[in-house]
């Protein structure tokens, strides 16, 4: 049987951006606590995997988005996987406000990596079972990133930063997260919010490496953006998000309710 | 009476560096949460500041490390404030481990600022009263960071991003803590864990500025490292740390305990 996790959480200061709401790459980031957290109920947390050589990397964001929790709001989170193949795993998970409606919604797609080789595993039965997702042949073909207009696009360099390893031994992959999203203008950001998004995650960035980052836009007063990470010529990172312009001042400020 | 506060915080996968230990700058994050539950139960939150045209600003830190947390440990943080003047006001942390032992202790220096001059304000006896904090006319003479050698510096550049902005439109003081251990090499810091440290706020960073930020160490197999934050040729943070090697793996993962 399919086993759902819940978890609430209220947003602190440090995971807001400059318009107090929760910012893309800490959504991510506490997204994955609650699935370690899953995992770890089930008896499948980071260190049995690590014993076993293994590591889950994440390959595939997308994201539904009809707003952003704001600071102090709590929100409840709620993640459980879908199904599975011999490579893959497909896990999704809702955020939820005190009135129970739902505010974002993410599916996301997993692997397996074996830690020496750094090469992708096949998934042991052993690994999955306890989630209760089907499992299936199909590997899904999920919708990609639209491509990049690399005549018109802005860039900006980037160098891998001390802090922007994790214990897998690679760039975390929130902070592709901020790359991405820098290369907008402050007053783009500041004016529109996401409401849609695809993130895929091709190649680790390691230590050392420097990055590109490359967005367009569709036309001058589209709110589609494409972007691209780049390491010398190739592609380790793509994303289309679709943006909403801020209509209204939202005011779910944990105070005023 | 002094009021005293305390949270209890696991140590999440985010918060953690490449060896699985809290880093420096999610510490002072989730230091800064404590410090605005805190204050909240005083009916001094952050909402209350804002609506007077105030925000806290942070003008020092020193900690005092004997081992950051590990991941899935769960730590206890305390907080009080323990005086104030006219200007300034004292509040410091304390955190511990589940034997109640303190594994970290921060002395940390405040100031109002007015939102709309962005000038240090006044500290109205309204705001601070609730703390119990002590009245004192003396203005501390805290240590300053150790001036850093110029000649013999090291340096890198970052531009601000459009994350490091926080709600008071400059930089967080959390992210001037990666700029400052950045420009440390990885081996350095994977090898060396921080026993002490002193960092001081200047000026505020904002959008748009170019940051350089320079290190020296006292002699080439000596363990303390001195900071400058520059915008063009003004210092706006200094910090001098004390480092001590890593001798013991040191296990204190959630699943050993």
């Amino acid at each position: 049987m399919k086993q759902s996790y819940k978890q609430n959480q209220v947003i602190s200061y440090y995971m807001c951006d400059r318009n107090r709401t929760l910012t893309l790459s800490m959504l991510v980031n506490l997204l994955m606590e609650v699935s370690e957290n899953h995992s770890a109920g089930l008896g499948r947390e980071e260190s049995f995997m690590r014993e076993r050589g293994l590591s889950w990397i994440i390959l595939r964001y997308e994201f539904d988005i009809d707003r952003m929790p704001a600071y102090k709001e709590e929100v409840e989170i709620e993640t459980f996987a879908t199904e599975y193949n011999k490579l893959f795993t497909y896990r999704e998970f809702i955020v939820r406000d005190k009135t129970n409606a739902s505010i974002i919604k993410v599916k996301t797609t997993f692997a397996l990596m074996t830690n020496e080789t750094r090469k992708m595993a096949r998934i042991p039965e052993e690994v999955v079972e306890p989630y209760g997702a089907v499992f299936s042949k199909r590997i899904r073909r999920d919708a990609k990133p639209n491509e990049v207009d690399l005549e018109q696009a802005d860039e900006k360099n980037y160098f891998v930063r001390y802090f922007d390893i994790d214990p897998n031994q690679h760039v975390n992959n929130s902070k592709y997260i901020d790359w991405l999203l820098d290369t907008l203008e402050p007053e783009f950001l500041s004016k529109n919010h996401l409401r849609h998004g695809v993130i895929s995650f091709d190649k680790e960035v390691k230590e050392g490496d420097a990055v590109t980052s490359k967005v367009s836009r569709r036309s001058e007063d589209d709110l589609h953006t494409d972007h691209r990470i780049f390491v010398k010529d190739t592609v380790h990172a793509a994303a289309s998000f679709k943006w909403t312009e801020n209509t209204r001042m939202e005011s779910h400020d944990g105070n005023d309710q």
